[in-house]
């Protein structure tokens, strides 16, 4: 198992699909947009500077928002997983 | 539904309309100003070091300014909206 | 009504009179100062890292002088606007 | 009247006599070091992240010297003045 | 032995196999990823601005992942470590 | 009298002399090190977020290590002294 | 006696032995590491913004590794030491 530290959250990114033309793979301009991904784990939240610690704001199974081009790739027993900050998460999908 | 986490309010972004002469499209004037929109929904709120919970300063249904080129654009069902952080706010109009 | 946000402020601005002579305008020298003009509303002030809430230091009617360069420019109602942060308030003029 | 907001402080700076010889103006070796000149006017200080409001280090009728380069020229009333961030003046002159 | 300082950790990174493929040493596209590796000795946790001292989220033995290109190269009793700051540590592998 | 403001201190820089050979003036190559010079004013030191003066680690007349290029150079009464932050003095001679 | 101040400490660095091969002096591949050193002296610690005093983590006689580069030299009584700052010491050599 994979514990993220801090505010740290581990995130199964969705796939996009691409959208194809006669063969020719377009690229969706959905592309540009945020990526939405299932929460798979989180950290303890991060620490304050009084010393009180916030826990993350969204929780394992939560479909979430973040944004593109943030965190760190990670390739655990086979999976890649995308570990990013509390503060890259944008929005929950409810 | 999308639910905007910390500091963040979802807007959606009010059309400007675009001036045309003669069929040629003109780039308003206005569009250098800051943009307005509607509030679809807001976070939490931000949390100050002291660990104090800051809830946002707008609510949904209000019309707000907010600076040009701030937030991520994200579709949702269909929907353009906007998500941007509370301090990019300028001013609510009423 | 346009409700500034946080520590921002709404100023019209005081017109520079530009000095022609012969039909020829010149560019004021003064015009490398800071500008001037009247407050015509002030956001509730801005918040401290402490919770603490310090309200603005000038209020509706003041006649203030900013940075020059500062804020962002709106159009209200087919008005011309300043929107300053409070820091960038340089004096008031009594 | 001129009140400076915050940490702010009004200087009339003093005139630096140039040297000629000859009729060549010599610019004073004296014009690379920081400038002196007279607080005019002294906001109510600097407010710490505790709320604490720090009160001026100068007074009215101080001779200060200050940072070159530091602040922002203002004009009053046909008179010149500097307004500067009460952190650039370095030390009082008795 | 060594005693890491404040935040530090240090750790004995996990040695990555190299494939070959007909005896050309095939950069492993794993390498991209962060690194893994072996807690030996964690330091006493970093100090808050208050005073607080927050200790470690590791302890000796453990298995974390860490930033790539994180950290500081020590070369102790003819063994190679890797002295990280606590903040660099992703997640712990269990 | 020159009275220093917050956390500065004023230095009578000690003169390095400088090594001739066969008249040659040679840089001395501890020109590269930090400079020394005696304190000649402290100002009432500096002032935490939290509201609490810090006073000055250094007095009148002690000899000091400070970080080269550090400081104002002022010149007063035909004296030339450096005024300096406290964070930029490295230690006491003693 | 060199007293250093606030959180910094008095280092007497360690030779490293460089190796020739055949009289070709061979730059170490070690030099690219942390240097090691003995603690001369240490400050008073650091201040905290909340006014609380933090001792230094190392004491006198300590053998330390501190980060490369770090720090400033100095020459007192012709020896040769580095001042650096608590924060660049990585560990403590037992």
């Amino acid at each position: 198992m994979l514990k993220p530290l801090g505010d740290r959250v581990i995130i199964e990114v969705a796939k996009e699909e691409e959208k194809s033309v006669g063969g020719i793979v377009l690229a969706s301009s959905a592309k540009e947009k945020p990526q939405t991904g299932t929460v798979i784990a989180v950290g303890e939240g991060r620490v304050l500077e009084s010393g009180q610690k916030i826990p993350a704001a969204v929780k394992e199974g939560d479909q979430v928002m973040f944004e593109k081009y943030a965190g760190t790739e990670v390739k655990y027993e086979g999976n890649e997983y995308l570990i990013v900050s509390g503060k890259d998460i944008i929005a929950i999908v409810e």
